[in-house]
C-alpha cells in the first residue's frame, strides 16, 4: 500500500449493515422482534428481516434465498450466504445486561455464559434460534 | 411477549461487535488493514483479527479456530464459526464511495456492483479475499 497514486483510505464512521443468517425467519422474528424488541424495518417472507440498532441495520438473511445475486440489472445485488453459527454483540449497560438476562431466562433461553473480562467489562451470551452466538456487552470492553 | 412479568426490553444504541469469517487471516489483514486502512485493535495469529469502525468492532475470525468455545473457566466464550460468504456494509459519503472505488480498482479488486437504490442512495460492492460481500453505502439508504 505504498503506491503513491493511491488516494488515502477514507475513515468509515460506522458499520451501516451487519449480517446474521437464519433459515427459519419466523423463529428469528419471534426472537429479535419479540424477545429482544428490536425495531423491524424490512421483512421479506422467506428471504430476510432487517432491524434498526442505532446507526446500524442488522440484516438477518435466509442464506438459501440470498446465495444467488439479484437478476435485476438496475440493482444487481451480489449473492452471499453463510452457514453455521455466526456472532454478533449488542452494546449494553450493566443494568441492561441484568434486564436482558432476566428477560431471556423468562422466555426460556439458556444463558451460554455470563462473565467479566480482565478489564471488568461484562459479557452475557445466548444462542438465537439459528444457533448464532449473541452477546450483550459493555462498550468499555473495547476501551 | 405479553407476559406482564417480563421486564421491558432495553433499547440497544449500537452493535458493539459484528463478525465476518476468513480462514486466511494474512489475506484478510492485507485487505482490511492495508487496502481499507481500518485500525487494527487485536490480532491473534491463526485465530482472529479485529478492527475499530466507529462505535463497532469488526471481528474477523478463522471459523476453524473458533468453532470450539474457550476452555478457560473464567472466560468461557462460546464457540461459533460460519462458512460461506457473509455480508457487511461500511457507511460512506458519495465522495468516499468514489475514493473507495478508485482505491479498490487500483489495488486489483473487481467491482461486483455499483448502483443507486430507488431512494437515490449509492452502493458499491466488492469481495474481500474470503469472498465475503463487502458494501460501501450512503447511510440515507436506510432513511
Amino acid at each position: 500500500m505504498t503506491d503513491r497514486s493511491l488516494p488515502p483510505a477514507p475513515v468509515p464512521d460506522a458499520i451501516l449493515e451487519a449480517s446474521l443468517y437464519a433459515q427459519d425467519l419466523d423463529s428469528a422474528r419471534i426472537f429479535y422482534g419479540g424477545v429482544l424488541g428490536l425495531t423491524e424495518v424490512v421483512y421479506a417472507e422467506g428471504r430476510h428481516v432487517f432491524y434498526r440498532v442505532g446507526p446500524t441495520i442488522l440484516l438477518i438473511f435466509n442464506p438459501d434465498a440470498t446465495a444467488q445475486g439479484s437478476t435485476d440489472p438496475a440493482m444487481p445485488v451480489p449473492g452471499h450466504g453463510a452457514h453455521g453459527p455466526g456472532h454478533l454483540c449488542l452494546s449494553a449497560t450493566p443494568d441492561q445486561i441484568d434486564t436482558w438476562r432476566t428477560r431471556l431466562i423468562a422466555t426460556g433461553h439458556q444463558i451460554d455464559a455470563d462473565f467479566q473480562w480482565p478489564n471488568g467489562a461484562r459479557s452475557l451470551y445466548v444462542r438465537d434460534p439459528a444457533e448464532n452466538s449473541l452477546e450483550f456487552a459493555e462498550p468499555r470492553l473495547w476501551g
